[in-house]
């Protein structure tokens, strides 16, 4: 449970998600944390697909960005994920964003995910699945 | 069933839909078209909401758009939409998207969709679906 | 420079804008926040498109949102936009988004923008700037 | 000029992309199509970052796109391009997206983009760019 245990994902910036300051969008590396997370979560055995065919979801609980270089398209990003915080109903992933070539410095950020059953009431993280995500 | 009883829906072009070329993403205006749908529906009193609460949902068989001028952000745009042709499993929309001040047309297309039940197999459109969507 | 002074800005969620969880997806908010801060800029009578026609542009620097209810497709929702705070070279937006027919909360934020030259080097708000995002 | 110079691109569909249908958004594909047009494009010797650079750029013109089997979060998807048409100031590329590990086919379509100046005229499209987007 520390960036020792970081999860890299590199894929290339897309020109849909540039905008008119000629750079990426914001909301763009909120999407490419998401996958960083579906990557981490295949990576250590509880794809994320998986665990909503059981019935429970991840619901978005709580979004922080800090934003420090722009992306290109045409770029390569790697998205470095690790979870900083695991309660027994909710995680929080850590993130940063590098542009894959030079390792530069793009984004770092946090995202809070809450445990929720069909009905939309939070729940316990199940053993197996705290077990998964600690990496361990 | 013409272009007579076509639904009108009205709204700015947002900086997220924008791209570096400096004007509205080409897939943006594919979501404003599926906007346009769903007042269109809306106004027909058969709203798509509604219509998945009951089983059924369209899924988006084809489609086809022409590009003739860009939308750029801070304008409002409009879309113009109606049925082109209606079948016992299928139903095609026809739209027109202008630039709401100057009525300049940007865009036309089609969108052809399928009533698909939750097995994912065609299904017929019911009657009373048949004649909200001829808005008659 | 507070929730008295907030501009709201109405409209439905898109289809698009949701996700297989059934509900908008989180970066959909983000989009959203924009748009409001759009609005929030006219209604001031500083339209962001007419700043960065003058070679300036904000870009964004930090973002945090906390997700306390999901909104769903075809519901009407309402961004509450307003300033937290205005430095030199930065000002802070705040945001509240709820559902325009309950007025339940559904999601608040802040996001942190600085502005920027072409050259990409931060730059002092013009005074005429300042006092129209004040809305004095 | 045929489907033997095409090119291929996989990567998984991501959560963001998915719809309350439970399966990829009808525009995802088309930012996916696009993304398999900046791979052709560099797999050619002429991506497009560097055309931008040189003060033209290609404008979406056309796009038909015919949806037969759906895509679902957490498949790999592999996006196959080709070229099929060229001509003095416009080029179509002809796409295929096929679930990466069954090779079953997801999605067909065109796209038909038109080399525009940095005044949205038409533009011939220079020799070398003919050359290379033939792929010899």
């Amino acid at each position: 449970m520390s960036q020792d245990d970081s999860v890299e994902t590199t894929f290339p910036v897309r020109y849909a998600e540039t905008d008119q300051m000629g750079v990426a969008h914001h909301a763009s590396y909120i999407v490419w944390m998401e996958e960083g997370r579906s990557q981490y979560m295949r990576a250590k055995g509880c794809a994320y697909e998986q665990i909503e065919r059981e019935g429970v979801y991840f619901a978005v609980a709580e979004v922080n960005v800090r934003y420090r270089a722009p992306a290109r398209y045409g770029e390569q990003v790697t998205v470095r994920t690790w979870i900083d915080d695991l309660r027994s109903r909710a995680v929080t992933f850590g993130y940063e964003i590098v542009n894959a070539e030079s390792r530069d410095q793009l984004v770092t950020g946090q995202v809070k995910l809450v445990l929720m059953d069909r009905q939309g009431r939070a729940a316990r993280i199940p053993d197996a699945l705290q077990s998964a995500l600690h990496g361990s």
